[in-house]
């Protein structure tokens, strides 16, 4: 396997979606240290986001004080802030991104194909000021039979750092992977990430097939922390690629913060379960799997039976 | 991919690694309840044994009234009981064998490759009292190093009805079992079964990628419950499967006893994490692990400083 690809840690921005973006100073601070002396190129610290209704926690916001803060535990690393398309117009722009200036390296973009041709506008303004930016393309497992806004990349290699295919139901197998890069490949040549989830624990072997077939920049969180049935682990990938010499660490300081980590998902229990393999294997949303697994109230059953009933309309997010 | 492999659940012979082979008696007869009405085709209830120190629950030993009591819950299905070749010698056959007939269609032996040729000899006595012989043969990984063991294979496809690979570490990758298969393919005509770890997150996809290479038997368990890591999650399986329209079931019973058994999971904890992970990855035995593991009291970086400290030095069982 070639070592050219470089890892993306997002625990504290998709490990948010279960703490609504609050997190413990001091836990922050440790994560910070340990990603400092990891072999983590980019670390994605959270949403920068205009106001939106009810409440939503630091590091849905990350303002300057995060930045400055989290900048200051990890001089040597790139770090990162995303922006969700669907709330962030040009003209915000500046308000969201010119503070992020002296902290930020890459902006990434959450967008769901349907909105792609806003989303390449929007990009415009974010490189314009200066940013990397990654295109983080939700619903990976629905290209096969839509793939007609990927004809919108021609030309956008110099607006686009990477483009991310997101499997955003955590239901896709590496030749789904394998296929789907083909697809990205012969529509761009932006280099390409990987955004794996863990539905059907497929998150680390997607994530090697993607890197096989030529992506450069693969995600993780630690302990998998991330919406639903959460993310590709980053101490699992890290713990491969050492056992196969192509990255060399301390693993003390992996296990510190994994330990860290391991305490909070006791409270909150992320990691697959019947109903987000279900969800997985059908492509179907997990915002509302998660919110009933959250309220701990309903039977497994009860989930896989309403999600059964679910599996003509299908919408998420 | 084909449906003539068959699925074998194993959860209490495999799940009594945490609950020394003791489990309450209505989860028992729930549990069985639902393996009658999925598509399971064999179900492995424990071992049998001759007395050993210490103590071992019920279904470490399985006497007859645990057999009957189980076969009784589940009369459609093909009972199986599995012997640790390492205890068992034929003048213990007769005793441990002769209550079973009339419950127990199968009997699996667990077997290390340097015990190869003493496990043929005792494999012909339990082919002579009448039973379906299966082979669950350890430490998969190493075999590529070390196939010698598998030239004794030549002229048992009478004795021997499956000859199971094990992923003892849960470190092998689907490349690997695709190497591995067709290492043992071209030393045997004996069909193939698969009993996969889930230590680095494989076992589904390792156990898929032995389906679509001939394997014909794989192993499960409910909750994915078993020794370290754990194994193949029965309800992942059979999920996926369901979602390609391979297999048809009725989801609330397999919701019930997914239920079930989150509950003991609850109290247990099996499951992969770094220490786990990262003796699969190094192919380090995980009985010592699950021992540390299980007493929490130690940092996670101290175990995995330990196993470390034992890359050198291997043994397990």
């Amino acid at each position: 396997m070639s070592s050219k690809f470089r890892i993306l840690d997002c625990t504290l921005r998709d490990g948010g979606y279960y703490t609504n973006w609050d997190f413990n100073k001091d836990l922050v601070e440790d994560y910070c240290k340990a990603m400092e002396v990891l072999p983590i190129e980019y670390v994605e610290i959270g949403y920068r986001s205009i106001s939106l209704d009810g409440y939503l926690g630091e590091y849905f916001y990350c303002p300057e004080y995060v930045m400055k803060r989290l900048k200051s535990f990890m001089p040597s690393k790139k770090l990162v802030i995303i922006l969700d398309e669907k709330n962030i117009r040009p003209e915000h722009l500046n308000d969201l991104l010119e503070p992020c200036k002296p902290y930020i390296s890459m902006v990434r973009m959450a967008i769901d194909p349907k909105n792609f041709e806003r989303a390449i506008i929007l990009a415009k303004g974010v490189k314009a000021m200066g940013f990397d930016v990654a295109f983080n393309v939700m619903y990976m497992s629905n290209w096969k039979e839509n793939s007609t806004f990927l004809d919108l990349l021609e030309g956008l290699e110099d607006t686009i750092d990477y483009f991310y295919m997101v499997d955003s139901f955590g239901g896709v197998l590496p030749e789904d992977v394998k296929e789907i890069i083909e697809l990205v490949k012969s529509k761009t040549n932006v280099p390409l990430g990987f955004h794996g989830h863990d539905n059907l624990e497929m998150a680390l072997i997607n994530t090697l097939t993607a890197v096989e077939n030529d992506c450069v920049l693969v995600d993780g969180t630690i302990t998998g922390m991330g919406r639903g049935a959460g993310n590709l682990r980053t101490e699992l990938l890290l713990t491969y690629l050492n056992s196969k010499n192509i990255l060399n660490f301390d693993f003390t300081k992996l296990s510190a913060v994994v330990n860290d980590f391991e305490l909070l998902k006791n409270k909150y229990k992320w990691g697959t379960n019947l109903p987000y393999m279900f969800s997985g294997a059908f492509s179907l949303p997990q915002k509302q799997v998660m919110e009933w697994v959250g309220m701990n109230r309903y039977p497994i059953g009860n989930i896989v039976n309403a999600l059964n009933n679910q599996k003509e309309a299908i919408q998420d997010n």
